[in-house]
């Protein structure tokens, strides 16, 4: 591009796009002076979770007795430093007032909640040994427990999963949702960080399954593909803004199978020991023990050509 | 590998391999001396007009009045010369016989195309500030605007959309699929760039949403993960061929809602006001204000064992 | 973090994961001294056989006859030193017992697999030109087959399907899995690498497709997103374990259309020549010449709101 | 490595090194929480400068009178972000005494350190203009100023002094230092950032050039490779310390061209319009409009072989 | 930086330097809408040449005679498109007068050059294997020639040379120096692209050597670290700027040794057979079968201190 | 480049190039399916060992009591597993006779070798203290210790030559020379790995020091810029090779300092707390406490211009 070619257009929009009027409502003015979040260390962040979880399987650290310790030490460190100083930039952008917002405060505040995080990390590797377990026993495809820990999708979504409901359950801004969006781009399953899962969970192949922020799934629930534990139409203020907080996406007991494309909406239950069938839409509750299935579909009889 | 242990098998292969029948029909011709088009120059693209569109949010650049002007004017510029190079790459890649396409007339044209998609860039950030409020209005769970626009892939796969649209209506061949089919891959939502989509559109989830390039939609419109809306079976030409540009998709007026998994397919209408409930298949017009869901499921009764 | 401010609830976690107890079940000891797979080795393998497969759109081969040799020459000696490196490492990766596993009859055995599927890539490459095929002529949307290979995610997940199933044909452990799993990442397809597929095979948007280990597909099938042909529940055997490989996926008969949604589970058949309608449930056979549908939705009329 | 097959010996010297005692004298306790100086940001400084300096030659910013402002309001500002920051970092690095080093008090100084040197840039570029003249008429195998300013080392160990050099004005700790030594590197020119250098300076290939830290140069001067300004032995303090801030190099006045391998060392001064031959030993004054050269050597006639 | 903290400071000064009037004497304005030279890329090329003269040893092509010509078809082919590229890049960069420089023409121009320098490529590798050999001859710490290609810095400095010589013969701008330049930075080996060197070239350590423009060398010449082959003063032309392209280097004969620190300055030769001692000082002929060494050193007693 | 273009000339010179005779001097057969040195691997050690050796300086290991053990326990594994595999590729490219060479055996002793080098560790570490503390000293400039350390080249250099001393008297080979030229391209400073130096060893600027392989070096020496220790012309053995492992460069007893560029040549030896001036050319012995300075230089008058 010469000097004389440079298009008149081209700073009529960059005027245009650099007017307040124009961007006012899109932007965001972080906190002065402090760090953005960053989809990348976040990355990071799960990738050390994960090698901590699992020795020997990802990262490079191997599962040796006589050196492991020294690897969970770095990583534990690591994983610190990056975590309080995730979780501060997340404090700061969820900071409404600057103003009021204290720097020292939430240092402070941050580096408590990386510890409780952490703290909580051999429970977290037991519940993830369930949910293994789980995964192992209920397909018929699956090689070794090796062979799910190492590249079954369900294992990645519903790691981000726990890591990202401890993180909010600490109250920590932002990352939570932000670690599971990260799952649910690689993976297609969509659980929201606020939803409450038993021990022994699996989910098969699992792309496009949904499970929403107020749900509670017990024990030893196993869903397949596309389910989706949604909310029906929720309550307004008188603002116009959804009232925020209201039980709304389903409770499912212990022991349940849901079957490949269901729907299932609202704050019904689904009783223990039930079998959903596919593609079935549900909107009110299911007692324990029952197997629901879609109506028998319609053969029309061939009419010819190659489609509906 | 050896000197002496080179597999035979290896050099019999490479020669199969290389032989033009056995390649000719899978291979590209690109036009001589031209770049290909570039997946990851079209990342950066797209990368760099989230950047423009919301200040503050990625790529680095701050929202600060005093210098938000040298940020947009340079990313913009950046912005002219990667789309005018891509756009190039694709009406190269386009070019059915090489004799009769003239580079320096192909230059301009990519270059009048990149100034006429730049100058839409106001216009498309405020489609998408419409967007964004209604994605946060309509999710509960939503903590902030600035949560949405951060992490929602709804709103990233939009955003290709809208570009890729813009793109399409120029003219451009192939960048504008390639774009789509970017957030295809990271969010699930398959958006195609030909579709007509109103303001304050929203898709929840949205993992295996599918709009067909004939669809035209209104405003205010909320879809779910797994809706489809789809063609029919369409007709062929004489040799067999599909017959390109029927519109074949459906029509969705304002104000409807789409619940999960429901498919729509064929040139049909769904009313203004109107509520689709999940998992439904529909191939004919709903009217306005309707509300539409699926038979209700059976209940088999309990038969034991852990699955259908 | 100063020397004094050590989090001593950081040392006491470190030891609790340091505990052979704590991680036994979940980590891996790799045969020592021997590589680990590596998923992006994997991706550079399947991004290997891309280029090789279809010269010119690729990685930067071009695609000329006076040099293409070259290219497939370095092409084919890379993929298969790189191959073999991972094949030898799933061999490691799935030794039980270390001691009986023989390293230098392993690196033999890895070769040979190594240098058996390079000698299928001519026969890969004629199956994916009929895929392509289909893809083009099944999608008015599609501008050119160059379009197709270029970014149809179809094309991208029945490549990698493709392959794994040639891997897994020849015995190779836990790389097929991981291969397919890379796709299922990228475009939401799941195809097992076990499942049978014939030629002319097109799935169109694709997300959601699930195809299970068992399953059998004839030629000129077409799929939509969302489709599941999956297995009902299978039988344990004394421990309460999955008795694997018996065949509990469905058989897809020639010219098969399935549409969006549709869920096809257990050892069934579906005939030749039907067409099955979006959003189904089937657990029974269907002749040939079929066409199946949902049973038809309830119009509920007008309940005001704007949802369910 | 497997689990029995960890080295012993490993341990032991883990342990070792691990010991207070072994590592007290050769680690650095950074200042807490607070992050080390980093040498690829300052490469990135070092970058962001002379692209500002030199528009159109470095890092894509092309030089444009309808764009350049962009450009330059951008690298400014991300110089600015970067400069405070690795300035705070130096001033922590330095900080012997972390009790009574105050946080808010460095980075209020680092800012305003990077304020000044930033208002200096235009000063900086117009002797760097001199000096890119000074190279263009001294050397005959120059093409144009622009090979100078692309591709001669001297400019670019130049550059660095003429940063490091107001950096250390501005009272700036370590930071001076290694970006002196980072063109060190690159060229093996190695200028102390303390000493004082006028216009028009110009170094010839430059290889093997020290110019001590208390060195002062006037304007006009050319130095040609190997040249050493240096010391003679220092005076100790009573703690057997070398006593700092001595001038103890010589000062070498206008006009002045010093041969290769010079060795000019102590509180000397080389007068105006000398001319310094090469490999000779200078420890003593030499007027102004001098000519120096070596002993003539001496021919000790052919002795047969290949060497002396 | 908060909004209200942006500094005026920042604002001024890149009002400053964006003022036509600081910037016009060190900005470059490249021909339009063309490329820049690339340091990365001539990187690229040279490790291209270095991979393919030197077979098995950089760049990861293996030396097999059963595909070694794939490897070589290769990456002579990428050799010719990115040389093409920089070679047409310099012509731009060179062109003083923008509007009549031809782009068509230019490239073709570069097109041949690029051809014309492949075409020496066998000729350039049998000069380097005499210098190989002539480097493990002269060096009793050189275990093998294959160490000496793999790791002498000379051999990467001549290679260089001799790929920027024959770049410069075929009369192509800036492009030889750069690369002079970049094994200059990674040796300290400084030869000027236009001198001539006949066969059998060996530098030994080489630091801070320099050989200028219009120096001519014989064959078996072997040069030891800090030896300067350069120039007198040289002539100006009436308006004060250097004459180019007078000899004003030395010529050195055949068998001539040269030890560290030698400076030989002017057009006068250096006689067959001669040695040249270390740290001497040369300007005036020496003939053929001498051994110059410098004057003896004189011991000054022992004075104390530990230095001068 | 088009089908119909593809230079002839290229195919040409790449058969010219693949024919083995062109090749057969210049090019390396590695042991068959052994992986080749990697200079890249090469410097991932040092910096491991840097790491190790001055915690808290490089590669972002804190050093801090509480933790410390952890860091150097993953950094001395990793060197560890680094370490052999390159010692077992440098033994596998010095095998001249590839029937001969026993993997297995070269493995064993590669680890054994890695094991010894790393129990030396806390012996270099304490030699490097002393150096640093020399460095120290002996700069006026030196701001602290903790500057030496992140900073100084010598320090570098020095680090490199101790690691590569390490690993060449336990017979490795290739990898020591190699790591002395990474020194000596970043700093100038070329030591040769064979060569023996005491502890407090200073080299002050450094650039084209060169320390040949049978030198010997006392403590507290102290060795300036351009210094060169090397070896007279030297015997050949009946077949014109130079023979090897003869004593040939200098000894440099304890308390010694050199200055800048002087040349001292041969197994001579430079008696204890002697000085050598700069620039001086030395063949024959300097008895202990000497003070050697070059002949003075002469005064020749001025005779106008601007050089010689």
């Amino acid at each position: 591009m010469s000097t004389n070619t440079y298009p008149e257009a081209l700073r009529t929009t960059i005027k245009a796009l650099s007017n307040e009027n124009s961007y006012k409502s899109v932007c965001h003015h972080h906190y002065p002076d402090q760090p953005m979040p960053s989809m990348q260390v976040m990355e990071e962040i799960v990738d050390l979770v994960r090698e901590i979880i699992f020795p020997g399987y990802f990262g490079g650290s191997p599962a040796r007795p006589a050196s492991i310790e020294y690897y969970i030490g770095v990583n534990v460190e690591l994983l610190y430093e990056k975590l309080r100083q995730q979780i501060f930039a997340g404090l700061c952008f969820g900071c409404d007032d600057a103003d009021r917002f204290e720097i020292a405060a939430g240092k402070k505040q941050a580096t408590e909640m990386a510890i409780q995080f952490i703290s909580q990390l051999p429970d977290i590797r037991y519940l993830m040994s369930t949910d293994v377990e789980a995964a192992y026993l209920g397909d018929p495809a699956a090689k070794s427990r090796a062979e799910v820990i190492f590249c079954y999708p369900a294992i990645r979504a519903v790691t981000n999963y726990r890591i990202a409901h401890a993180l909010l359950e600490l109250g920590v801004p932002l990352i939570p949702r932000a670690i599971s969006e990260m799952a649910h781009s690689e993976t297609g399953i969509d659980i929201h960080p606020r939803a409450k899962i038993g021990h022994s969970f699996t989910i098969d192949h699992g792309t496009g399954v949904v499970i929403g922020a107020t749900s509670i799934i017990g024990n030893h629930v196993k869903i397949y593909q596309g389910v989706t534990l949604g909310a029906k139409s929720f309550p307004l203020d008188e603002k116009g803004n959804p009232i925020k907080g209201i039980p709304r996406h389903p409770i499912v007991e212990d022991n349940v199978v849901i079957y490949s494309q269901a729907t299932i909406l609202g704050r019904i239950t689904i009783g223990a020991n039930s079998v959903i069938g596919g593609n079935v839409w549900i909107t009110s509750n299911v007692p324990p023990n029952s197997k629901v299935i879609q109506e028998k579909w319609r053969s029309t009889g061939f009419v010819g050509g190659d489609g509906i």
